[in-house]
């Protein structure tokens, strides 16, 4: 809390919004397209790897980058602006069966969805580092920029330093712990509420894909079994009733297959939203720890952050360390002045927070309205087909 | 084979229709309703019991029957017709729980089901016993009935005596013989068939109002649990995110009762009907057996039907008879009249035969229209509301 500030680097500011402290947030978002997946060799071939193109909307020009670039920027982003913005993590590095066409789509489609984040958050995607990923001119810039990159001194808790409160008033310790503990409160609640949703949401996945379709298939090779036995009675006038039959049968087996191929049209995405947010939701403990230690259940989830060294944050964790102050100054250990630019710089570190829920709060609120719109239209449309099959079905039969 | 024509009792015709034998049918079917199940008791009200109302179409009059009344009309019907016509068994006797609401709705409904299909057979239902058991007129002419009824000598294989073929030519041998086999061919398939139908449509009906409905309750809960941890977020704007998702998760709480139910209103019935035939199809191999033995697997079947002494018809299965006919003439065991006698009769047969399975497959193709009809209407009905419910759902959302 009493580190020099850096002696240069980007002044992140923050505004009094709408709905509290807010970023600054750019004029047109960065946007970009992750595609294009190609197998490249090195070494004469003896090694291959994946490449995907990095195209964003401003230069529009595509990067190529391989899944170890990705883990290099994340790591930077990590270090950077870990200690104020969540970070999420890659998706999972996977050794075996990395080219299996299927692997390679999912994985494209899931760095695409992290890059898209990452293009979301201002202060992010205005960094260098990733403007860097996005936009480098040609080999030479790209290596240039990783070492310059790898040499940045404003990481860690050092990130403070640089944001600067615009037009706020200081908050005071009551206020800043009652923020802390409020969104703890939250991603704690969210981060349940997700994993709750994806454990019922993989259940039907396997339902669907599974036992469900299986029946129908049953259902409907009955019908048509017993629609040729109808077939060999020998008796007049059984036509009418086994071409209905056999009809229903087949649209039974239609619905068979179309039952196991609906995830992929709504529970697919639905799923991947819902893991982002738990990915981004596990970070949420290690940036708010650097305000308080807060008691586990969180430690637990350290595992998944491992460059984050809980043990120091703790022992820097703001909110505790200006609760000392007053004794500090008493014990002479440190000077009143000093006690006020910890509190002062707590206030900044409290804003940044806020300012990060808004963030988190503003694209939640967008992801979930869009993710549930989609979800429910591919199911509308999922019901309305199967009806609109047995309307079929149903229309073969001879009215009696 | 030889036996003498009963003195009196009326006369069975059976004429030549478009679609091959047929028995003699009245220009009003006979139907009749059961309903109002009411508990008597007897014995100062020491014995119980549940008496079922029972009106014809033809009096509009009610008749009052316990289920031991039924039970005895079905013994009167298998001993008189069961050679020819399969008389299908009664629902189950069931002694723990017969009280239970729902236990006597069921046997109702499948009493009325019963009843329906006597009172189509234009046989049964033109009998005395079956007029009596509908529309007798008083306790007195109701034992009197019964009595007589019991009395009849007109049973087994001695129906065949009253059966005249009207205005056909005798058949031979090896057309009876093919009729024969083609009949239980025929329905031994149709007996997997519809066993094969009734054990998937358990399963699905398991299913469907068991670990599928728990689903869709808990998707609908996860969607409510989520929209609740959003509403305490403290964030502007959230109230039209958390009341679609809460909307959404209703909708899904909604789904899964409507799911649970739906077996009832469509399953229930096609299972029904299935039952029923596979109750008749049960009767087919001893209704064959009069005429030919027949092979195992049948003879595992006779446990369903004690009360026709499957030995006694294996001894005078009928075309087995004629065929050691020609044996018996040169050993003088019986005159060439007589095996001319055993050959006609044996036609008779194969017509009351014929004539019983035009009677079955027509009942069968209405039956089976109807059913898949009915069941295909309720699974389009059922698959709208579920689009038109999520279609409401859809629309809570703010387009964004």
């Amino acid at each position: 809390l009493l580190s020099k500030q850096p002696a240069k680097g980007t002044k992140l500011p923050i505004y009094s919004g709408e709905v509290g402290p807010v970023w600054s947030y750019p004029e047109h978002q960065l946007d970009c397209v992750v595609a294009d997946p190609k197998k490249g060799t090195k070494m004469y071939g003896l090694k291959s790897y994946i490449e995907y193109q990095v195209t964003p909307t401003t230069t529009n020009r595509p990067v190529n980058h391989r899944y170890k670039h990705f883990d290099w920027l994340y790591e930077r982003l990590l270090d950077k602006f870990g200690s104020a913005i969540p970070i999420p993590c890659l998706p999972d590095k996977q050794v075996t069966g990395r080219f299996e066409e299927e692997f390679i789509k999912m994985r494209m489609e899931r760095l695409q969805g992290w890059m898209l984040r990452m293009c979301r958050h201002p202060v992010v995607s205005s960094s260098d580092v990733f403007q860097l990923f996005v936009s480098y001119k040609d080999e030479k810039d790209w290596k240039t920029g990783k070492r310059r990159a790898e040499k940045d001194e404003t990481v860690g808790v050092m990130i403070f330093s640089t944001i600067e409160p615009q037009g706020v008033q200081d908050l005071d310790l009551t206020e800043v712990e009652q923020k802390c503990d409020q969104f703890s409160r939250f991603t704690k609640a969210m981060d349940d509420g997700v994993k709750d949703l994806l454990n019922v949401g993989n259940e039907h996945w396997k339902r669907c894909t599974g036992p469900l379709p299986k029946e129908y298939q049953r259902i409907g090779k009955a019908f048509q079994n017993l629609s040729s036995v109808f077939n060999s009675s020998g008796f007049q006038g059984e036509a009418s009733l086994t071409d209905a039959l056999t009809a229903a049968g087949k649209t039974y087996e239609e619905i068979a297959l179309m039952v196991a191929e609906q995830p992929k049209k709504d529970l697919h995405k639905l799923m991947e939203t819902n893991n982002e947010y738990k990915g981004l939701l596990g970070c949420f403990p290690d940036t708010i720890a650097v305000h308080k230690v807060t008691p586990s259940p969180y430690s637990l989830r350290q595992s998944f952050r491992p460059k984050l060294h809980t043990g120091l944050m703790r022992k820097c964790a703001a909110i505790e360390k200006v609760k000392e102050g007053d004794k500090l100054v008493a014990t002479s250990k440190i000077n009143p002045t000093d006690k006020t630019a910890m509190t002062k710089r707590l206030s900044v570190m409290s804003y940044a927070l806020q300012a990060e829920m808004s963030h988190f709060h503003t694209n939640r609120i967008y992801d979930y309205n869009l993710v549930m719109q989609q979800y429910l239209e591919e199911q509308v449309k999922f019901y309305e087909t199967i009806a609109e099959k047995l309307r079929h079905a149903h229309s073969e039969f001879t009215t009696m």
